[in-house]
């Protein structure tokens, strides 16, 4: 049976509310998601929260019902709450009407069955959640296997981040790796590098792309280092037609995968 | 000769302070704009704040000189101050070395002079500032003479969305048009209007794009009005692969964008 809870000052609500700063998450090992859609692919993908918190004007629903039953199904907890406990829980004036809590998985290089794919995604440095999130999102729409976070990168489990995947942190592997670590584990079996690049680069249309295709993309304002570019086995430019010399880093992504994408589509 | 303010209280503080609010921008009919290398670009598009401000560590680079010298060649105030004053500005910790303060420009339709340019961008009711400023530079980059904004969006002069445009709000014109407006002003003269939908689009790669082009893109979270597409010349869907079964805004414009321009490139 579910429980209420209606007292901001209960002890479960202040350590929900504590994931919302990466020192509590690195402290609990779990993060935030929210809104009954996300909740619910993540549901069908097996992965199901150990709490989660839902405001009785949205009990009704059907797939809440789905929710709670498996959230108590797999031994976690199901919390009636209103809806100021909500935006505090996720820092939203309008919060969504259910939001879980999840264990974070880990995110060794291991995770990563590098045959399960044909195209994975690797990025380097990453300051900005949203970007994280917006490649996640990227990545499952484009076909690819998971993203490799190189380097020190935002938190891909923060709550910024989970918002813009739009559900695809359930969906896409994840690992987080040094440079020397991923190189050593990438060239130890089957896999092309390439990194996008201005320098000694090609028009990103011009080769063919080889399976499985591992694209990497470097830090918002610095891109790649440029031993790292020198390292992977093609360097590609994506055409800057006017004034800039550089894309968003989540657009620049896209881009090119697409372009990978497009290019295996059409045989 | 620039002058020195390092109180906080100072009225043209206070009033600067206040375009970081909407608010304050429609007041004012100004913006903000952060960086030297940004406000050196608008310098060569011709664009000359009415007034500079900058920290004493920052005042030898060259470009700020000359960054003044065309601020005050051009009626404007250099200002030097401290970076406490810019931190209040510019809303960040570590602020930028210059901050500009520009008139915001009119945004009527009349400002597109589409014969300029052979690709154009169109958004309804974008919510996020960020997504119009990374549409801004996306549509530098693939060459698009500018945006075209429909119905209730975000700010394009916002902060949020003049920092994520990395200058491109310079360099694209920029226009503000109620939906039967748009449509009327398009059907007045050449120019084929490509709606991003799900619903009746063929493949994004399937079609040959007539010049010009107005590439339309929907709301983040409800896509385009189905009258909107309906009214449009195509539609198109980029083929989603994953779980997911859209793309962030700013993502869906530049794969479409740079379809439509690779597409052209190949001749």
């Amino acid at each position: 049976m579910p429980r209420t809870i209606t007292a901001f000052s209960n002890p479960l609500i202040k350590r929900v509310r504590s994931l919302r700063e990466k020192k509590g998450r690195r402290l609990e090992r779990l993060f935030l998601a929210e809104g009954l859609r996300i909740l619910t692919e993540a549901r069908e993908m097996g992965r199901v929260p150990n709490w989660v918190f839902y405001a009785p004007e949205g009990a009704t629903h059907p797939l809440v019902d789905a929710l709670i039953a498996a959230v108590e199904g797999a031994g976690g907890e199901a919390i009636q709450t209103d809806r100021d406990i909500l935006s505090k829980l996720s820092g939203k004036d309008n919060p969504q009407a259910v939001l879980g809590v999840f264990d974070e998985p880990a995110t060794d290089l291991d995770r990563i069955d590098r045959g399960s794919a044909d195209l994975w995604i690797v990025a380097q440095a990453l300051r900005d959640p949203g970007n994280i999130g917006t490649i996640l999102r990227t990545g499952d729409a484009v076909g690819a296997g998971g993203l490799i976070l190189i380097d020190d990168c935002a938190d891909p489990f923060s709550v910024e981040a989970v918002r813009a995947s739009m559900g695809a942190i359930f969906t896409q592997k994840l690992a987080t790796a040094r440079w020397p670590d991923f190189l050593t584990w990438l060239r130890a079996g089957p896999g092309h590098l390439v990194a996008t690049a201005l320098d000694g680069a090609v028009d990103y249309q011009s080769p063919t792309y080889p399976t499985p295709c591992f694209l990497m993309v470097g830090n918002e304002s610095q891109g790649l280092p440029a031993d790292y570019a020198a390292a992977a086995d093609l360097r590609v430019k994506i055409p800057m037609l006017g004034k800039a010399d550089s894309l968003n880093a989540a657009v620049a992504t896209a881009v090119a995968a697409y372009e990978i994408r497009n290019q295996w589509r059409r045989g």
